[in-house]
């Protein structure tokens, strides 16, 4: 069976899930659809640029990754298929795959198969072909319309290429890295809030001095674990977290909420003397 | 394998859906169980009525449609099966399915197949065949205990007449269809609001003049759009909607709330000269 | 296929629960897998327990039951797995499988078949062979690391064995039972508190008088119910519930709300004459 994942902002109270599902069996009945979720902040691209970058990868080869936060349905925007060594993502043209495709072109997951790729890992292909679209496309609801039908084809074997031309222009948001500011001193971002609260910063095991402080808001943290086990309620501290990132956590509580911190607000991290 | 879909008001923090696919998976080991929806407003049956309305067509024949939305668990209300010539629906009678019938008899979806249905378009049968329910019946949980060993058995081949008789007083509710009021003024309603805050009003494309002006509460809204794209935030207009029917929308914020309206409103569609 | 059932409190707007799924997928592709809820009030492994009691018996037998509350990650809490007659169940040891292993050991659903279980009715191995671990374990994830992969295994039929060493030291917390505190009062608790707000006490039919009232705080329950059905909105009753206890109701309205009550709270049960 042919795995299909979801990932859109529709929320779980009304049709629209359950129409791209329905879609897709309609077309292949054998696919395997999967719910990573529907509760992307509405219109959040980034978010679900994040969040896709740290469940693609779990899923075996061949999957196809289906993922709907588009703010401009109905407009001009193109639909897109990314083709990658292991895997195929459909979305909306608005750098919903800029993650992925900044993680493939570093190169930290190395193509296992060429199949004709270009050297930085991954082709991209703009949806045109309506052959593999529904009979009749609303002008607000292409998950249902244009991207669960094409899934659904795509994992029934059908070839990326025959739904449209290759482009190279694809839309990619920056990918914003730590920054050295002074001698002792990172200027970095918090590039995520999770459900629990916690703080996804860009800071990597790579990024980190042996001793440090981080900074955020009028807050300084100064304790660096290892689990998120043995601590008192409430207490801060950061800890490099299970997307490979460093997180700052309050043990049993939100940091995003004791700190007043949020997404794509700059930290301070200062490397301090052994 | 055959598809059985879930709409319920049981929400997802509890074992009731669970309780559900286990109960299913347990008679028939082939379905494939597809979550529609469990975050129904409690109890709220036309809310779970428009929603499956707007799904059930996109599944492959022969799907059941599963919809446990019960405010009178328990009591003498009767529970029904459903038959149209491509699908089959298990549901407390209650109207849940009132929105379908109102599509079916008028014929929008026209049955591919007779199978010996009746003009109108289904059939509706009293599920009273204990043998096709769980030994135990508890009298709160009919949606593990009734109706999903019916779904399960009916998704195995056994044929609707075997779960009970045939009956033709099932519940439906009045489809609310908009009202010309003067030679340029048609009442509607807001027939749902989604997860967005979007209004879906009962107005289809055939009521709508070249020109018009909708009165919702104080406000009267004047722009109509063909995308849900390029306007400023807040903005209000409204749009032909996926379920066929205009929507008033806010770009990027909640109709609803900035308008104070809310489902069942009436509002009003005057004409305008070209 | 075999079913791997998931209950987690990871919410669904990240993804974690996705990326569970795909390594789940990874290692068995047949695994039918079946969401349960990732909505478990963060960390709070009772309210997880009673959930867990009340749907692992719908399943199939052979089910595997996959739970990850798991406030200890990281921690040297250990991992384990549970074989009964029927099921297995992977869970975090600390104590999310006490209502299974109290339902189990006090014969309610009896062990259809030996396979050289303990009188008790199952038995329970700690996870510790990394060969059925992902290849690199995170120190905060074991959800996608160490309990999605055994899952995966063993539904592939690997023998529990396999695992780790058994062990008989596993973490319970205490059922709390009702209590005879005079003549004609029982002192009972609230045990959880459901999606509606009813609540659900630790009593059972055979606990209960012919006639009798509950006090809850300030508030004496005198009505007891057969059915949800025919009441007006607000009235608070007691019913007997699909888990098989006692709750407390309020007829289309939150009884937490209405009484100010809550889990692990005392009630009292008072018997009347009759």
């Amino acid at each position: 069976m042919s795995v299909i994942t979801l990932l859109t902002d529709f929320g779980t109270k009304d049709y629209f899930a359950g129409a791209m599902k329905g879609a897709i069996l309609s077309i292949n009945p054998q696919a395997n659809v999967i719910d990573v979720t529907h509760e992307i902040p509405p219109q959040d691209i980034r978010f679900a640029a994040f969040t896709l970058a740290n469940y693609y990868k779990n899923f075996p080869r061949g999957s196809v990754h289906l993922c709907v936060v588009d703010p401009g349905v109905g407009s001009s925007r193109r639909a897109i298929l990314a083709e990658t060594a292991d895997y195929f993502f459909i979305a909306p043209d608005n750098g919903l795959l800029s993650f992925v495709f900044d993680e493939i072109e570093s190169g930290k997951s190395a193509p296992r198969l060429s199949r004709g790729l270009p050297p930085r890992g991954f082709r991209v292909f703009e949806l045109t072909n309506e052959k593999y679209f529904a009979p009749k496309v609303s002008r607000t609801f292409h998950g249902r319309d244009v991207f669960a039908p094409v899934a659904a084809h795509l994992s029934k074997g059908i070839e990326p290429e025959e739904f449209g031309a290759e482009i190279e222009d694809f839309v990619c948001f920056e990918i914003v890295k730590p920054k050295r500011v002074s001698q002792s001193e990172i200027e970095a971002e918090i590039i995520h809030v999770d459900y629990f609260g916690n703080l996804i910063t860009n800071l990597k095991t790579e990024d980190l001095p042996a001793k440090f402080v981080i900074q955020v808001n009028e807050t300084r943290i100064q304790r660096h674990q290892k689990f998120y086990a043995e601590a008192v309620k409430g207490e801060i501290f950061s800890i490099l977290g299970s997307a490979g990132f460093l997180e700052i956590v309050a043990f049993r509580d939100s940091a995003e909420r004791l700190l007043k911190a949020g997404a794509h607000q700059k930290i301070l991290l200062q490397a301090e003397e052994e």
